[in-house]
């Protein structure tokens, strides 16, 4: 398991929680565009996870495109509507690696509500990262799973994550570093194009969020031990 | 609970297993384009039930027609193609009542693949029912539960049942229903257009069954409980 994990974007939420989980195992880079805030986000989940007495490897802050070269797995962590400026110019720096993309296409861009949905052009965000990074193995993970139930560290993630892509290895690469979080089961679930139905779990789970007032809902799959 | 439920095209895989679990606590009605195709369904039923030595109510085939005047709630287990052409005649015995949308627009009516879906212009089948049926309170669930886990009627239902609609005491009477079924939970999603995002979740299922060979997976709601 010595990967290093790059999470561009890491300074979010979503990232930030993702960032705390995987430091356990894996050596984080945290990427942003200003890389004073990616070392101030590296510093922050240090002071945590030392203050909480749990053992990491290495957290370290970088500007986007230098994490992206350093990380052998790259997790997208960016806003829908940057997502696009943001990777076309890191094709290069991301040929040949696994990208995961865990964003969702959610309404608010458009000032709509949390629990719509606006889809791009290609189905998903995941299919739009693939047709803008040809030459990188996209992966789809991450969408169901909320930012504050990650950042809680000390109680289990009760949520499958739901695992899509065309690259079989990849896939199996980033279900080992899905399921090195405590609680958390990747589950293949097909080609990239499957993403487009995971992205739309999520307003689901985020008008669950608001309806009963939850930290973050989450789901799980039945029926998969027969 | 004296309510009467009918199922249109109770004589299909998903409206026949709901029956199955439905006949213990409700009467049952099933519904089909032809009165004997309903009649020898709801027989078998009957048949089975008594087998397992599962006491039920009473369970009756009728036209489709004549099961919308009668049933309280009526369950639409009708194909996504024939949906609109089988509730556009029935608009008068359905005025008033709660209908009850099960299906999804699976991509099977124009031959691609059951991992796909082709949506109705309205959003969802939920939503075109909606439209046809303006005088109906529709409710919206069940598209995540296998048919071949509702036939397994010795088994309890590992599956939460999510459930949309604009009617807040047709969805709790429905949800009454749903948890009436051994295992299944009810879980109020919110207005019906979420319908559109639940219906989405059956290809994800059916690539996981097709994928895995399993009788039929399904999916449950974590971390409502804080």
């Amino acid at each position: 398991m010595n990967m290093k994990i790059a999470i561009l974007g890491g300074t979010g939420e979503q990232g930030f929680g993702l960032a705390l989980r995987l430091a356990k195992n894996y050596e984080i880079i945290i990427g942003s565009r200003s890389r004073e805030k990616a070392e101030e986000s590296a510093e922050r989940i240090k002071k945590i996870l030392s203050s909480k007495k749990i053992s990491y490897r290495n957290v370290i802050g970088m500007e986007n495109r230098e994490a992206s070269r350093e990380g052998d797995i790259v997790i997208l962590s960016i806003p829908y509507q940057h997502t696009i400026s943001t990777i076309k110019n890191l094709r290069e720096e991301l040929k040949g690696k696994i990208v995961v993309s865990i964003g969702v296409p959610l309404a608010g861009i458009i000032g709509d509500k949390p629990t719509r949905v606006i889809l791009p052009p290609e189905g998903s965000v995941a299919e739009m990262v693939q047709q803008y990074l040809k030459d990188s193995k996209v992966v789809s993970a991450f969408q169901n799973v909320s930012a504050k139930v990650l950042e809680c560290i000390d109680e289990p993630v009760d949520c499958d994550i739901l695992i899509c892509g065309d690259n079989e290895e990849a896939k199996r690469k980033v279900i080992e570093v899905v399921n090195s979080i405590e609680g958390c089961k990747g589950i293949d679930c097909g080609e990239l194009e499957m993403s487009r139905y995971v992205e739309q779990i999520t307003p689901i789970l985020i008008g669950l969020n608001i309806k009963y007032k939850l930290k973050g809902s989450g789901i799980r799959i039945t029926g998969l031990r027969m």
